[in-house]
């Protein structure tokens, strides 16, 4: 029956584009560990290990962290509206829940959760949306202004979509970065222009930095159009301090260059002498408006305390572009219709949860407390691990959900790797997998400064399992050492 | 405070892809019934009718289509699984809806409806998916195959990103089409290559029409990679029949094309003497498998007799690709991390419904049926309604949700609409609005023999509300033949 000539589709007549796109926090290590796990599933035994750790992906439910109940309460409810009037439901829905499903609701029109709704997302929501944000940052914010999507990432495709017409258009990049950027701009075509941020000062953002490398790329012919800035920093941890970016801002001011706020990490600080600062707060306290800065900030409901990522929610709030400009924005998000409901409403939730005086405040703040201080915990105890082995160096997380220690190895193990055909980064990685079961993904996915190695790691992992993340990962890196210490 | 020089996001610098792409379905005439909507709102009595009916778009919800029962228990259970324990959860549940909860929770990693999935999709989502395929169609069907998205638009983004690598490379698409197609060919700077359906038979799909244009696209130095069809059709209404089928998979074997098969209106078939038979099922009986045809069967939780607009869940089946251009295909859906997963587990119920048996099966079938009943009706009293006008006319719908009725304009009628400098239809589908409210799709935006005119209709009113479009329809009709009668 095969009397097909060649298959129409090959490696060599698809896009260039998708070929040259990589994804590193779902790449080759994570697809190794996939394996790992079943061989563990089909002949328990056959490793060291009894279990994956997947510290590649900030994916908190996935390692047994609880959604938050309030949250998944209202969403219930609005899945399944008819159960709303029934006295059972009170014996099962907290009292407040069932007052938000009836207010989300009503601002449905007709009710009707299993309909499209405009392409931004339903008014009420985005309204709501707007203003959990004004009383984020002091400052207004517009329901016309919100795009509703499914989670962070599609909004960063919109964007890059728009912006990037040829490969002569840049986009500024922190290095490392959260490879959704460089896969991105990979998909549309564009240039990464990197801008290295200093590990020696805490993953420090210089402007001068920035100007260097615009100059840089601009001497090339590359139209730079926009800066991404990731606050709380992936894979870095870094919060960034207000005067830096205040500084930002202006940089962008003055250049032209439309700030891309990566923002989802939002409420995951962890120190004390840190505080979150939208970039809006920021440009809006200086006394930009409008017509001074072009600022996109993306947030997600897969992050923060509530880490819902399989929800797919988020939105994005944009700033400074013209009414043209916005349109077309619109009629892109048009042609996919809408994001999903519940999406809308968890996003439309995590910016306005319960306040004092609510029902189920109480509980909601011990989970969400809980939570986050034991990220906070979790975080110091693998930062210091990683600082007490030899040859890692790890800057703190002051926020985000990462860690990434650099590794200063020895040459013995660089050459192993050179002879394995692999990165030294995703050497040690793959060998700490295979000896522990615990995934990280190697810095070279992230970009790093050239000779240098990393890797990035999660604090996701439940606290019960820390102590022996810890005592596996120090056994390995004793032995890798003992193996290749020059 | 304005120091900017200029914005730095304008028309004349943005993704020219972009300004290109076109979505006529929530295009100008959809933003010009919402702000009527708006003034009805504000001052009710400004306009002859007092609301507006959204005939534009397949959004069955939105029109007063309740949501299949079973499913909405199935997903409240998932989003909320604590209740699942409780006494009063069977009161307000179907006992197989939480049985179903039950086996779906076991099949996620975890129990972690808030975790991201596969990529993919959760494997045992897919595994039932593919086992609904193997059912419907009599053959084996594979999990591998399978990638749950959010609607079926990003699979055809997806696939769209993959074959198209300049304007050099075509897709085959029927003309009147959807135009997600047309809008997705452009944001991925393709060629859109046009063979026409044949009004006078139905809609008729004829392979010399295809193979007419394969040739002169060629002949022009386009390198076709696909051919787009849709069934039942959008907007035609037509159902294919299976020699027609066969011919099309000969078709696309012999020229080395992708099959992107558009079925996502797969249970929405009204009339007796045709049926829904999948391009694989016909496939597979003529003896062609993976090594014969490359074939992609895109499916929708928004159509058939549930209409979940806005859970945005749906599905691609990809057979007969390599193994290397799969994993790309999974690289790039990797990109997005996951669709969300309530979408994904109601794609999974839509294709594994109630059973004989189940407790929800009688109620079920009902609501099911009632609502393919209520369909069929409405279609038949809008065609005959169409039908019934003077210089209309319509062919049947056989299934989908849509009219594409002809408007045979009188020549004044023409002259008018250039003097408003717009298109005939779109001249019409204006008036029709202002003075009743019936939002329609002019046939421009499907595309149409040039020189003819179309709109598209859907058949969504509620079956109350049907008489009254048809009087309002007809009055109107008459009263624009009278004024531009020739």
């Amino acid at each position: 029956m095969s009397s097909r000539k060649s298959s129409p589709v090959t490696l060599e007549n698809i896009n260039p584009k998708v070929i040259k796109c990589e994804y590193a926090v779902r790449g080759e290590i994570v697809m190794h560990a996939q394996r790992l796990q079943q061989e563990l599933q089909a002949k328990p035994g056959t490793h060291p290990f009894d279990e994956i750790l997947y510290c590649n992906i900030g994916n908190p439910q996935s390692l047994g962290q609880q959604p938050i109940t309030f949250f998944r309460e209202v969403l219930a409810l609005c899945d399944h509206p008819a159960i709303l009037d029934s006295d059972q439901t009170h014996a099962l829905f907290s009292s407040d829940a069932i007052a938000r499903a009836w207010q989300i609701l009503d601002q449905i029109p007709g009710r009707a959760t299993g309909a499209y709704s405009h392409s931004q997302g339903i008014k009420g929501l985005r309204e709501a949306i707007a203003a959990g944000i004004a009383t984020r940052d002091g400052f207004p914010a517009n329901a016309e202004d919100i795009f509703i999507t499914d989670g962070a990432s599609p909004g960063v495709h919109m964007m890059m979509q728009l912006l990037l017409r040829s490969e002569e258009d840049g986009i500024l990049c922190p290095i490392p970065q959260y490879p959704l950027y460089s896969a991105s701009i990979a998909l549309h075509g564009g240039t990464l222009v990197p801008y290295y941020l200093d590990e020696a000062t805490g993953w420090g953002l210089e402007i001068s930095e920035l100007k260097k490398q615009v100059e840089e790329a601009r001497s090339k012919g590359i139209a730079v159009r926009a800066v991404v800035v990731i606050n709380p920093g992936n894979p870095t941890g870094q919060v960034l301090a207000e005067g830096n970016q205040r500084e930002i801002v202006e940089f962008c001011k003055e250049e032209g260059l439309v700030l891309l706020a990566d923002e989802v990490y939002q409420e995951n600080v962890y120190v004390d002498d840190k505080k979150f600062n939208s970039f809006k707060k920021i440009a809006r306290s200086i006394g930009y408006g409008e017509d001074d800065i072009a600022l996109v900030s993306f947030q997600s409901v897969s992050k923060g305390y509530y880490g819902e990522c399989g929800k797919r929610g988020g939105y994005m709030e944009i700033t400074g572009f013209s009414p043209e400009v916005r349109e077309q924005i619109y009629k892109v998000a048009s042609v996919n219709l809408c994001s999903n409901i519940t999406g809308q409403i968890l996003a439309s939730l995590i910016m306005n949860p319960p306040k004092v005086g609510d029902e189920s405040f109480e509980s909601f703040s011990a989970e969400k407390d809980g939570i986050l201080k034991s990220l906070a915990r979790r975080a110091k105890t693998l930062e210091d691990a990683f600082n007490s082995l030899e040859g890692i160096t790890c800057n703190k997380t002051e926020g985000a959900m990462y860690l990434f220690p650099r590794l200063h190895l020895p040459q013995k193990a660089i050459k192993a790797a050179e002879a394995a055909k692999t990165a030294p980064d995703a050497f040690y990685a793959r060998r700490l997998l295979e000896t522990t079961g615990i995934v990280v993904v190697p810095g070279s996915g992230f970009g790093q400064v050239p000779g240098t190695w990393h890797v990035r790691c999660t604090i996701l992992p439940q606290e019960d399992k820390i102590p022996a993340i810890v005592s596996r990962l120090t056994a390995f890196h004793q032995s890798f050492m003992d193996e290749f210490r020059d």
